[in-house]
C-alpha cells in the first residue's frame, strides 16, 4: 500500500496515501485494535460535521476564524452529511473515553479534504487549514465529544425510534378500535379469568406505548443541551466572549432542532447522566415492547395446541425440519431487541456512573449503546408493525369456544349469593367437568334463569379503558 | 402456642389465636416460607390502609357499603397507619406475584379487628365484616396492590428521596457558593489539565442532582396513576357505576397527594411500566451519587500520599489496625447504596417485561425494590450530608501547590504562539522537572513578561457555569 | 434509656447500659441511618464468631496471647454462634465499605461480653480483654471482614442452596423417571412440533439444575480462601510466622468445612471476584429456575382456555374476587426470586469492579448480596418443591387431544416424501382445518396404510436424552 | 440489479443474480431490516460450516447421504473457512430467535455453491444437493444453530480470550517480579495505609486473572456439548441410529477441540445455560480488569497533581486543546470493554431465562454478547498488554517520598505500645504536620533509637503472597 507521511506534536506517521485522515487517526487505528475496525458510530461522526461547521461559523461571527477557513470548514462538514466520505473514519469504540481520537480523526480528515477542495494534492504544501488551531478552534475533545453524541442521539430518537413506536402504537390503537367488540376470556396468573375484549387487552398495549413515548420524550430537555463551548474541563478556556451560546445555536439551525447550551459545562463534561436519563426511557420502552411480544406470540401459540385466539402472518417457512410450521418470528426479534436494550441499560449505567473529576472517560461505550437501542427498538417497531401487527386477526372460533368454557363467569355472581357460594359452583364444576350453569341450579344457589340473567359475558367487560 | 380456627373457601386453618390475621394468611404463612420473615415491605401494607378505607367510603357513596361498615373499615384502616397493628402482617415478598394474600391479609386483619372494635371476641360470633364481600368489596387483589404499591412508592419519593437529595443538593450548592473563587487545577482522563474552581467543580455536582430530581419528579405523574376501580383484569367488573374516579378522588384526599384514576386499567393491571419509569430516575440519581461521592473522596485521599485537595469530618476511627486513619466512609456507604439502586433496576426490569396477559405477577418483587432504593437513596443523602457534605473545607495549601506546578497551564498559551509549540513547552518542562516559564523563555518562544502577562490561572476559569 | 459512657480513640460515646456494643458500634449506629436497623445479615456476624475464635487459638498457639483470654474469647464466640447475642449487632449494611464497623461490634461485644463472663459488671473495672489489642489480635477488618463472608456465603451455600436446588431436581428427575412414556405434543417458539415424552421435557430440567449445581461447585473452591493473616494491606503486617495458614486451618477445623488460606493476600482483600464468580453461578441457577418455573405454569395454565397438560396442587383460593380460582403461586415466587438474583447479580458485579488499589470497601453490600440470593434460591427451590412440583401430575387427556391434532406429526413423514410434500399436506391441513391425513391421501402424497404406518408419534420420541 | 427468481414451500422470491444465498435468507432480509446488515457473527457461520461437513461425513458414513454429496457440501464448508464467501451471509441478529434463517442461509449457499463447484451455472439445471433434504439432513435449526454458537464461542474463549488475558497475565507477573523489592505506601479506603511493595500490589492483579482464567476454563466443559442430534425437539427425530454422537466426533475431529454430544438434548435445545455460564466467567474477568486498570491509570495520574507512583507509555498526543498532555486510553478503552462486558451479561441472562418448552428463541442475541464480550477481552488485553503494561516503570522519587511521608508506618507501633497511644502519635503529627518520629518522642512514648529500630518501611512488608 501506498503511504504518505504525516506528523503531530509526537513525531510522524505513515498514513495511507489515499485517506484523509492525519496522524492521530493512525495512531489510534494502531494503538486499538480491539475489536472489529471502524465500530465508532457514523451518526456520531456526521454528530461532529454539525458541531464543527457550527463551531467555525460561530468562531468566524466573533471574529476569530477567517470567512475563508468557516467556508471551506463548512463544506467538508456538509460533504461528511451527504455519507461520501464515511470510509474516512476507520476508528473503534475502544479507544480513548473521551472520544479524543475520533475528534481528531474529524479535525485531519476535514483539514485535508478542505486542502484538497481549495485546489491542492493530498499531502503536499502548506495546509490552508490547521486541524488543531483551526477545524478545533475554541473546542476541546471534552466538549465536542459530548456534543457530538447528544446530536446523534436526538437526532435517532426523533428520527428513527420516536415514529418507529409510533407507526406500531397506531397499528395497535387501530387494532383495539376494530375489535373493541370481541369478548374474550381473560387471563391472570396464566389461568382463565373474568372476560374483557380484544380491543381492551390491546388497549392496554397503546396506553404502555403512550406511556413510553411520553417517558422518551421527558428525556428529550436534556438531551438538547450541549457540551460545546466548555471546552477543556467546562471553563470555557480559549473560546471567545458569547461563543457557547452562539454555537449552541448555530447547532440548532443546521439541524433543525432544539439544541440548547447546556446549563452547566462542568456536569456535561464529567457525567453523561443526560445519556442515563434517556436510556432509562429507551429501556423503559423495551421492557414494554418484550411484554406486548410476549401476550402477542402467546396469543398466537397453537396452531391446534395452543392458545389460538389471535392470527398472525406467516412470512417466511417456520422450520427448517418440520414442514408448514409458522413461527412468532417478528415478536422473537423484538423481543431479542429488548434484551439488548436491557444489557445496554446496564452498560450506560457502569460507564455513567465511573466519571472522574472533570472527566467522564466512557463518552464512545455509552453513546453507542444509546444509538444502537435508539435505532434497534426504532427498526424493530416498525418491522413488527410491518410484518406482523397489521395483519393480526382474531380467530373468532377459538376466541369464542374459551369463553363459553370459562370458569370465571361465575364472578359475576359475587354480587348475587356472595364470593363462598360462587367459589362453590366454580370448583364443582371444576371437578366435575362440568358447566357453571349446571352446578349453579344443581346446588341450588340459583334458577336457570337466573343464571341466564346474571353471567352475561358481554356485560362483564365493563367500559373502562 | 393457642390457636382459633379460621377458614376460607378451601377449608380450616389453624390461626395463632392473638392474631387478627385470617385463614389465607396463615396458608401463605406456611406455603411461602421463602427468605426472612415478614419481608413484605409495611409501606404497602399502610398503601393498603388508605386505599381499603377509601374503597369503603366511595362504596357508601355509592349506595354499595351500609356506612358503619364504612366506619368500622375506616377506623382499622387508621389504626394501620398509626404502626401499631404492624405485626400482623407476617407475609413475605416471596408469595403470589399478585400480592393477593397480602390483600387479604389485609381484608382478614381489618374485619377481625372490626369484629373486636364492635365489641366482640376475636374468633366468636358472627363476623359483622366480611373480608371479601366488604373489606374487598368492588376491588381485586390485582387492582388493589398495585394501587398500594403506587401509594408506598409515591409517598416515600416525595417524603423520603427528594427532601434527602434536595438537603445534599442545597449543602453542595451552598460548598459551590462559597468556594466559587477558589482556583484549583483540573483533572481530564485522572491527568492533570487546566484550572477551574472548587466551587465550579461543585456546580457540576449540583447540576446533576438538579437534573436528577426533574427527573424523578416527571415520574411522578405515572406513579399517581392508580389502578383501583380495574378490578379482576381491568374491566371493573363487579364495581358500582362511577368507582374507579370517585375512589381515586378519595386516596388523594386521604394521602394529600394528587393521585388520579389510572388512565387505562389494562395496563395498570398488566404491566408497571410506572414503577419501571420511576426506577429508572431512581437508577439515575445513584449514578450521579455514584460519581459525586467517588469524586469526593478521591479529592479527600491522603493525607499525605493521595490527591488531599479537601477535608472532610473524621466520624469513627478508620481502622482496627491502623492507628489515627480516617476514612471516607460516608462515601462508602453512598457508593454501596448505588450499587444496591442499580442491581434493584435489573430486577425490576425484568419483572417489569414478564408479565402475562391481564396480568403482570411481579408486583411485590418491584415494589419492594423501588421502596427500597427510595428509601436508601433519601436516607444515605441525608447520612451523607450531615456527616460528611456539610463539613467538607478546601485544603488551600495542597491545592496551591497543584494548581502552581501543573504543566496544563501551557494551554493558555494555544492562542498565542499555537497548539504545537505550547505542547513542546509542556513536555520539555515535563522531562526536564522545570516549570512551565523555565522552558517557555528557554525555547524562545516567549518572553518572562509575556509568560506572567499571559498565563494567570485564575484567569483560565472564565465565567461558565 | 440507661446509657453507660464507652469511649474509643477518638473520644467517650454514650451506650445504652444494657448492650455489650462499645463507643465504635454506637458510633456508627449515629453516623449511618440508612435503611432498617440491623441490616447486617447475622450470618457475617456469626463468620466472624468462627473467625475471632480461630485467631485466638492461632495467638495463643504461636505464643502471642494468653490461654485465659483466648478461652474467655472463644467462650463468647461460641455464644454468638448459638444466636442468643443476636440482637448485639444493631449495625447496617450501608457502613463503611471495608464493614469496620461491623469487626470492632464484634470485638466490642467480644470484649465485654468476655468482661461480665469474667464476673464482672458491664461498665466497670478494668477490661481483661481489649476489642483491638485482644479480640482483634493479628487482624484487620481488611481482612477478617472478607474472612467473614467467605465464612457465611460457603455455608450458606453448602446449607441451604445446595440442599434446597437438589431436592427440587430429584423431584423433577423422578416426576421425569414416572412419564418418561407419557408422549405429548413439543412446542418450539411456542407453536406446535413434534412429539416428546412428559419425561424428556422434565429431563432437561434436570439436566440444568445438574450443571447449575456443577457450576456452583465449581466456585467453591475460590470462596473457600480465607484472607485472614493479610491483615491491612495483605502483608500480613503484626501477625506472628505461620499465622495465615493457622488460622485458616482453625476455621477449617471449626466450622467443619474445607477453608484454607488465601492464595493471594492481596487479591483477597482489594477484590472479591470470588464473590462475583460465586453468584455468577447462583444467577445462572436463577436463569435455570426462572425457565422451569415459567414453563411449568404455561403447561398448568387453564383450565379451560389454556395449555393444561399438567396439574399442580391448589394451595390457596387464588383471587380475592374471582371465586374457585386457582393460580401457579409458587411459580411466581420462584420467578420473583430469580428477578431478585438478576438483580443481585448486577450489585455484585457493580461492587466488585469499583475497588480501589489495597481495598475494595464494596464488601457489605456484596456479601449480603451473595447471602440473600443462595437463601432465597435455596429456600424457594425447597418451598417450589414441596408445594408445587411434588404433585404435578399429568392431564392425560389434554395432552392426548394435543398430540392427535398435531399438524407436526407431518415431520415423520420427510425421510418418506420430502420436505416438501410433507409441507404441503401440512399446510393444507391447516388451512382446511383437516387432519394430515385426509390430505395426505386427498393429495395423493401416501396411502392410508402408509400414513398408519409411517405416523406414529411414540415412534417419534426417540431415545434420546 | 440483476435477479433471479428462487423458491422455497411458501413460493418464488427475487434474490440477487449473483448471490448464493436463496429464497429464504432473501425473505428474511426483506423481513428483518433491524439495525445495520450482516450482523450476524461471521464467527457463527463459520461455526454451521464445521457442523454441515460433519453432518454430511456422518451422515454419509451412517448410510444416509451419498458419499458424492458429502464430498460436495465438505467442499463448500471448507471454501466458507476460508472467508471467501463471507459477503453470502447478510443476515441479521435480529432475525427468528432460533436462527433458522441463517441456518437456512447456510444450507442454500452451501447448496448453490455445490451446484456451481459441480459444473452448473448458478441458478440453472436441476440442483443436485437440496438445501433442507441434503445440507440440512439429520439437522434441524434448533440443533444447529446451538452447534454453531458453541463452536464459535468455544473457538473464540481458546484463540482469542484466554490467549489475550495470558498474554496480559504474564506481563503483570513479570512486572510482579521485577518490583518485588520496590517498597511503597499501601492505599486502603482511597487513604494511606501501610507498605507494600509494587510487586506484591501486581501480584493482586495476577491473582485475580489466574483466578478469572480458572472459572473460564471451568465453563467450557458445558459449552463443549453439542445439541446436535437433537433435531426439532430434542428427540432426535429424522436423525440414523449413533448420529449424535458421531456428529459430535466428526466435528471434534475437524475443530481440533473436545467438543462432544450434549448430555441431555432437551436441554440443549430448550437452554443456553452453558452460555450464561461461559458469560459469568467473562463478567469476572471483566470485573478484574477494571479493577486491574482502574488501579493503573491512578497509579499512574498525575503527572504533578495526582499519584503518579508509576509511568506508562505516551502512545498519542492526549489532548486536542491541553498540549502535552499525556492520557491513560489503554486503560479508559478497557475499561470501557468491561462496561460493554457487564451490559452483555443483562442480555444473557434476560436471553437464558425467557426460553418456552422445548426451545430458546433467544439464541442470536446471546450467542453475539458472548462473542462480543470474548472477543473484546481478548484485544483489549492484547492491546493493553502492548501499549501499556509493557512498559510500566515505577516513578522511584515519587514512591520513595509518599512513603517517607506516611502517617501509617505507626502502625508497627501497634504491638509494641498498643493501639491507642500509637493512634495517638499519628494524630498529633497529623494535626501538626510534624513526622512520626517527632511526635513519638514529644509525647515520650519511645525513644529515637526505638523509633529507628521498630518503624522500618521495609520490615513491614512481610513475605505473604
Amino acid at each position: 500500500m501506498d503511504y504518505r507521511i504525516e506528523k503531530d506534536t509526537m513525531g510522524e506517521v505513515q498514513v495511507p496515501a489515499d485517506k484523509y485522515w492525519g496522524a492521530q487517526t493512525e495512531r489510534s487505528r494502531n494503538n486499538f485494535k480491539i475489536g472489529a475496525a471502524a465500530s465508532m458510530p457514523i451518526e456520531i461522526v456526521h454528530g461532529f460535521a454539525y458541531l464543527k461547521k457550527a463551531a467555525a461559523h460561530a468562531n468566524a461571527d466573533l471574529g476569530v476564524l477567517p470567512v475563508e477557513k468557516r467556508d471551506l470548514i463548512s463544506k467538508v462538514c456538509d460533504e461528511i452529511l451527504t455519507g461520501s466520505l464515511n470510509d474516512q473514519f476507520p476508528l473503534v469504540i475502544w479507544q480513548t473515553g473521551s472520544g479524543t481520537q475520533s475528534n481528531m480523526n474529524v479535525n485531519e480528515v476535514v483539514a485535508n479534504r478542505a486542502h484538497v477542495i481549495a485546489g491542492n494534492k493530498l499531502g503536499e504544501g502548506e495546509r490552508m487549514i490547521h486541524p488543531n488551531d483551526d477545524v478545533n478552534k475554541s473546542q476541546s475533545s471534552n466538549d465536542t465529544f459530548p456534543t457530538g453524541m447528544h446530536i446523534a442521539a436526538y437526532k435517532m430518537i426523533v428520527e428513527t425510534t420516536i415514529p418507529g413506536v409510533k407507526q406500531l402504537r397506531d397499528t395497535l390503537a387501530a387494532k383495539s378500535e376494530a375489535y373493541k367488540n370481541v369478548v374474550k376470556i381473560g387471563r391472570t396468573h396464566l389461568m382463565d379469568a373474568t372476560p374483557l375484549t380484544l380491543g381492551q387487552e390491546f388497549s392496554g398495549y397503546v396506553s404502555q406505548l403512550d406511556h413510553g413515548l411520553k417517558a422518551l420524550n421527558n428525556t428529550l430537555d436534556h438531551l438538547s443541551e450541549v457540551a460545546l463551548g466548555g471546552t477543556a474541563v467546562g471553563t470555557g478556556i480559549n473560546t471567545p466572549e458569547g461563543y457557547a451560546e452562539l454555537v449552541a445555536k448555530k447547532i440548532a439551525e443546521f439541524t433543525g432542532m432544539p439544541f440548547r447550551s447546556a446549563d452547566n459545562k462542568f456536569e456535561a463534561l464529567a457525567a453523561h447522566d443526560a445519556l442515563v436519563e434517556t436510556h432509562g426511557a429507551l429501556k423503559q420502552l423495551a421492557v414494554s415492547l418484550m411484554k406486548i411480544a410476549n401476550d402477542i406470540r402467546l396469543l398466537a401459540s397453537g396452531p391446534r395446541a395452543g392458545i389460538g385466539e389471535i392470527l398472525i402472518p406467516a412470512n417466511e417457512p417456520g422450520s427448517s425440519i418440520m414442514p408448514g410450521k409458522v413461527n412468532p418470528t417478528q415478536a422473537e426479534a423484538m423481543t431479542m431487541v429488548a434484551a439488548r436494550v436491557m444489557g445496554n441499560d446496564t452498560t450506560v449505567t457502569v460507564g455513567g456512573s465511573n466519571g472522574h473529576y472533570e472527566l467522564n472517560v466512557f463518552k464512545p461505550v455509552m453513546a453507542h449503546a444509546v444509538l444502537e437501542s435508539a435505532r434497534l427498538i426504532g427498526d424493530a417497531c416498525v418491522s413488527f408493525d410491518e410484518h406482523c401487527a397489521v395483519g393480526i386477526e382474531p380467530n373468532h372460533d377459538v376466541i369464542k369456544r374459551h369463553l363459553n368454557n370459562s370458569l370465571m363467569l361465575v364472578t359475576a355472581l359475587n354480587t348475587k349469593i356472595g364470593y363462598e357460594k360462587a367459589a362453590k359452583i366454580a370448583k364443582t364444576a371444576y371437578e366435575n367437568g362440568t358447566t357453571l350453569k349446571e352446578e349453579a341450579i344443581n346446588l341450588g344457589y340459583l334458577s336457570a334463569e337466573e343464571f341466564d340473567a346474571w353471567v352475561k359475558p358481554e356485560k362483564m367487560v365493563g367500559s373502562l379503558k
